[in-house]
This record gives structure tokens, sequence and C-alpha cells, in this order.
């Protein structure tokens, strides 16, 4: 927040959601971290370089062409339907077999995630999230006033069993749902294990609830099998929500919902409300993106770049960090998660680090509670190798600077 | 709503907020008047056709030669500033003259619509709007659960001697916000005069209200002379809302909202949950697309042809519709709005009106208490001349026989 807005006017007339709401750290590094001489392992950003400027121009030019008069023209609230028939492609490219009629086109992923908060949650309605969590599904969920309910991540993804046990001991009021990332969590960077899915689908039928799977980075796999989309496994439980900004781009503002046929009717109505409709020219262009086969020739070029990347960052930090951090090995996706000693608050040395050229987001940002201070995501997607063995090499003297200061002043013991 | 959930399973979990909205009419009728044989005037749909293609090429061209890096990339939450500095020109164009940080590009203005509801509504908050009012602004502003109060239209725009009553009487508890379309009113077709622009405006300071000025038609005036918006006599008290929807394109859905700093702060806030940020591509496109000047090339192709098809219409009017009907005379816009009898009432007539092939959106539509039933909004932007003279024509008739009926049975003298 400015400094101006210290003495704020307009302060007896804002509602109670409005101070439920924070501005996210993630979004005010960017300022700090848009600085060129700062090497950002921050932000969420795709790789765009990698995209073919001449087959962005081949869609393009088929788009303003062929339809010009539609792509700048109001769309049905619902999506086009020439894109929703790609979009059943893309999902199939993951084993998630489904008809054009229940996808429902957002505004990003991140619409999806804000419209069904809004269906669901009552002001102090029970959700379940993982923990750590994706940090903008916090700030959709928050308007709604909900109470959270963290369920620990550990390499097999979300532990099942400790929801189990929550629900069967009835410690919580009846939770709307529980949201999920299970392929290359952001920020934890694990996948949920195939048994675990299974179990999850059972929960949810045996205690009436719903799932929201949020699936950026699946089709990102660059080693290892690909797993079943809970989705996939039983279509009355689970919402799926789906994105291109991962996989073609995240400036076209292109997501979706899958949903039940209930669900998905109040979503598009909600949604007349929130836009009217998306983009008819970003999904026109990702039609022909998709129609045009270049979105598996973008695919493939960068799952060898982001696996490069990953590997890059895993031999620095081998390197470069005390023995006492750990990190997760993504197969796939953007991030990696690292866990310090408990006795180190990466937001206090967030400062420090940015001071030398380098930036991360704190640990705290992901989780509803504000814990997860002695964790930090870092963003392997963006920088080149060379950057990423400087920036982690600047990040591990900054944390073995932090070590060493703690045990100086005891915080180590305590 | 489709027939399939009429058994909803997932009744028990929704929000109340969900029990709140409902599908539009005009979305509903959408399906029926998207077929090609229907003459529709109930769209909101701006004249595409008119616009060059190899205008449009041009700036495309532009943006994928120089930085489709940037386009297809996340952008900041509050907007592009080349963009902004774009939509500093445009405001000027209506006399409105401001700074570019004070500018938050939105997803359309519909969501800035959205986000300044959930900002400002609490559940039960008295709002002020117009009767008739934008049917899109009460689909933004009903999941917040104001209490609804109307002020009627009348020739020179809302008739604020009536606000200042019910302030001064304090019959209403204080209100958050006035909501108003001060220019070729839609649905309602009428613009304010000078001297309400000045005394609403006094009101809003003398009771300390907010006023949303909502303003997509302004520079889509063909005669008389332009009016100062409310934002540049007050920028305290008037939070004004743009679009590029109906001067450039409403499928790039880019809008935006020009807000005194703290309440920017809390939309970008909240911005940031519902979409993270509106697509950079649009935005780039827009921002060429004014840079290089064609959008007043674009505006002025519109006018001759928008004036044209209100002539159309007036004409067409006189000549076909019953006398008891009256009418408005907008001096710019998209909508004539229709006064028939009382007893007249126009949703029962629309499916008689479809029946014969022609389309529009019944008056109570338009209103937060569904009264209004003896009006119709009538859009002149999007059919041509010959188009409109038959809808026109066929819709004379089927007024005509209504009128004739209601007459038999004894109804017009309820």
């Amino acid at each position: 927040m400015s400094p101006e807005i210290i003495f704020d006017p307009y302060t007896n007339l804002y509602s109670k959601a409005t101070s439920l709401i924070k501005s996210s750290e993630v979004r005010d590094l960017m300022s700090v971290t848009g600085r060129s001489d700062v090497i950002s392992f921050a932000g969420g950003l795709p790789f765009i370089g990698g995209l073919p400027s001449e087959d962005i121009t081949a869609a393009m030019d088929t788009v303003i062409r062929e339809s010009y008069t539609d792509a700048f023209q109001y769309g049905e609230t619902e999506g086009r339907p020439p894109l929703k028939e790609m979009l059943v492609e893309v999902m199939a490219g993951e084993g998630l077999h489904c008809e054009p009629e229940h996808i429902l086109v957002t505004t990003g992923s991140q619409q999806a995630l804000d419209l069904l908060a809004r269906i669901f949650i009552n002001p102090g309605d029970t959700i379940i999230i993982e923990g750590p969590t994706y940090v903008g599904a916090l700030a959709a969920f928050r308007p709604a006033d909900p109470s959270f309910v963290t369920i620990p991540l550990d390499e097999n993804g979300v532990v099942v069993d400790r929801l189990e046990e929550l629900l069967k001991t009835s410690r919580v009021s009846r939770p709307k749902f529980v949201y999920v990332v299970p392929n290359f969590h952001n920020p934890g960077g694990v996948t949920m294990s195939e048994e675990r899915r299974g179990r999850l689908v059972q929960l949810a039928e045996e205690f009436d609830l719903i799932i929201i799977e949020d699936n950026p980075y699946g089709l990102l796999r660059f080693e290892g099998e690909p797993l079943q989309t809970l989705a996939s496994r039983d279509r009355r439980r689970v919402v799926y929500v789906g994105t291109l900004s991962k996989i073609i781009s995240p400036g076209i503002r292109t997501g979706w919902a899958l949903a039940p046929p209930p669900i998905f009717e109040r979503i598009a109505t909600l949604k007349q409300g929130a836009d009217l409709c998306s983009p008819s020219l970003s999904q026109m262009f990702a039609e022909q993106y998709i129609r045009q086969g270049l979105w598996k020739k973008n695919l493939e070029s960068l799952r060898p770049i982001y696996r490069s990347r990953r590997d890059a960052m895993l031999r620095a930090l081998a390197e470069y960090f005390p023995e006492e951090a750990t990190w997760t090995h993504p197969q796939g996706g953007l991030f990696i998660w690292v866990t310090l000693p408990a006795y180190v608050d990466t937001t206090k040395m967030l400062p420090l680090a940015i001071l030398q050229k380098v930036a991360f987001v704190p640990g705290s940002a992901f989780f509803a509670d504000g814990t997860g201070v002695n964790h930090m995501r870092l963003n392997f997607s963006f920088a080149d190798e060379g950057s990423i063995d400087e920036g982690i090499k600047r990040l591990g003297k900054v944390i073995n600077k932090e070590i060493r200061l703690c045990r100086a002043l005891g915080l180590d013991t305590v």
C-alpha cells in the first residue's frame, strides 16, 4: 500500500471482505525483482522466449483473416465452443476424457478459483487446503471469509491420512471442498502419489465433499510416468481447473473449469456479472494455436529447457546451500520448495537477499495462517542456467550468514 | 438453467450468494437470437464490421514484432503503464484530464463493477441505482446482497430531486454509493443534464457518498455538445469506469477504473485474486490501436453509421408503433427505451415477438425489483437500416395485437 493512504477518508465505506484481503508478497516483490540486476526466483513466469514468433504470427493471421469480426466481438459467457473442442484435446493429453459442453472458459484459471470460492463459501465455512498451498488460491478464497483447515504436504503430496483422521473425528464442521494441486505442486514441487489419489477420491465420496483439482503444470512433466487425474477417477466429485498459461501463454488469460452441470451453471451465471465473457481474441488465438498443432511443438521445446534449468538449480543447491537445508526434487513444473532450519525466518532474510541481488518468495506467503517461515519457493523456469547458478550462489551466502548469526545469538536452540 | 439440474446433488454446498444471482434474460435470449433469421434488437453488440481489418493487422503486427514476449507474458495487476498513458488520451477526448497512475485496467468495465461491489457492499447495505439501470450492474452488485434503492430516470437523466429528498428525509440507511450512466443511458437512451450533474456531485459531497460513473458510450455522441463528466467535477467523490468495448472492441475485454488512491489500492488487491491481471495481449493491441491513431478513425466511421441506424429506428417506430407508445431520442450510444401502456407486459410478449422473428429485451430485466414490465430496450447499433425497418415493423404488429387483446379482455382499464 502506498504511503498516501495512511489516512483513508473512505474507511467507513468499505465492505468486510476488503479487510480480509491483502496484497500478496509475490506481487509486492514484483516491483523490486523487475530490476534487471536482480536474479529473480520469485515469480511464476513461464519462459516465453521459447514460443516461436512465427508460430504466433501464423495463428494470429488465421484468426484475423478468417474471423476477425468474431474475435473482436463479445462471446458466449461459457466460452467459445471451438476452443472447448481443442481443450478436450489438451486434457486428453493427460488421459482426462471429457465433453466440450462441460468446459467453462475462464479469464485464467485464477478466475475459476475466484468463482468457485464465491459459489461455495459462506463466511465461516470450512475449506481444506494443502500446506503449503498456491498463493493465488489464498487470494481467491480469502474474500469469501472461510475457515481454513490445512493438511500438510510430504514428498507424496497431501497427507491423506491426516485428512481422513480429521474427517472421521469430526473435529471440523463439514468442509465445502478440498483444494489440491496434485502435479508438481506450486510451491511444493511434489506430486501426489497414485495411491493417495485413489484414497482422496474415496474420502470425497465417503464424506460427500467436492475436490477442486488445480492442474496448471501436468503437461510439463519431464521425467517419470504421468499419473491419472482426480477428475478422470470421479467426474461427479471433482471440479477440474486448467489453464493455457504454462503450456502456451499467460498473457492470453485463458483457463477453464471442467465441472458437473449444476456447478457449471452456477459458475457461468456468476461469471456474467464478473466479466461477461473471456476475451474472444485470446480464445480464438488459443484455438488456432492448438488446432494447428503448435502447442505440442511448444511443449516439446519447453520440457528439455525446464528440465535443464531444474537440474542446474538442483546442482547449485547441492553446491551452495548449507547441509541443514533440504529441498524437493520436482519431476516437472516450475518450482522447488526449500526447507531451512526451524529458527530461520525467510521473510526477514528477504531484504538481505535483495541487497545481494537475488529474490525468492518467503514460505509464509503459502500458508493461510502465516506459518512456514523457514521455507522458501524457488522458480526455475524463467532464469537461464548461468543465472540460476549465480543466483543460488548468492542466496547460499545469505543463508549461511543468517544461520551463523542465529547460532551466534543462540537462536538455534530455541 | 438446463433441465438436468432440477435435482441438484450439490444444493447443500452452495453459498448464499449463489441464491442471489440469476441468469440474465439478455443472456438467455442470446441463444435464441443467435438464429440468423431473427432480427435481434436484444443484444448490446457494437458494429464490428466497421473495424478495418488492415488496421487491426497493423496494430497486431507491431505488437508481435516489437514485444511478443511481453504480450504473451503475465503483466502488472494494475495494467500496463503504456496502455494507461493511451487511456489518458481517450478520457481527454471527453474533457476528463487525469494521471495514468490513477487508472486501473480491468477485464472489461464489467470487472470494475464487480470489484467495486465487493470492496464496498456488505450484505444489506443500501446502494442507489437508476431505474432502469444497466443489467450487467445488477449482475455485478447482486451477489454482494445489497438493498437496492431505485431513483427514476426522466429525459434529463436520473431525477436528482428524488435522490435529495430521499437523503434528506433519511428514509434509508446511509448509501455506500450511487451508480449512474450519465451519457446515452443503457437501457434508457437519455443523457443527464449539465444542471443535474452539478447537483449530483454536490449531493455526494454533502452526504459523503461515492458516485460510480459508468461511461461506456460518451465518445459515441453523434449530435449535440459533450457534457462534463462527473469525475472531472470531483475526483475524490467519483470512481469513473470506462471501457474500450464500444469504441474499439469488446472482444479484447479492456476496461478501466479511475479511482482515488485508497480505493485504487483495494480494487487492485482484490483483482489479484480475481484474475491476477488482464490480458497483456489485449492491452498491447489496444495500446497500439490508440497510439497509431486508429481508434479516432474508427470512432469517426462509427458515429455516422450509428446515427443513421438510430434515425432508421426512430422513423420506423413513428411509422409502425401504436400511438400509445413513447420512446427516447438518444443523442448517441446504442439504445432506445420504449414505454408501452401500463397494462402491457413485455416479458409475456417476447415469445410472440420471437415467433415473428424479432427480439428485444423486456423492461423488467433493468429493474432490481422486476418492475418496468411495460418497457422494452431496443439496440440500434448492430442491425443495418433495412433490418431495422423490417424488425420494427414486425414488432409493431406484435404490440398492436397485444394491445387489442388487452382491450378486448378489459385489461386496459385495470
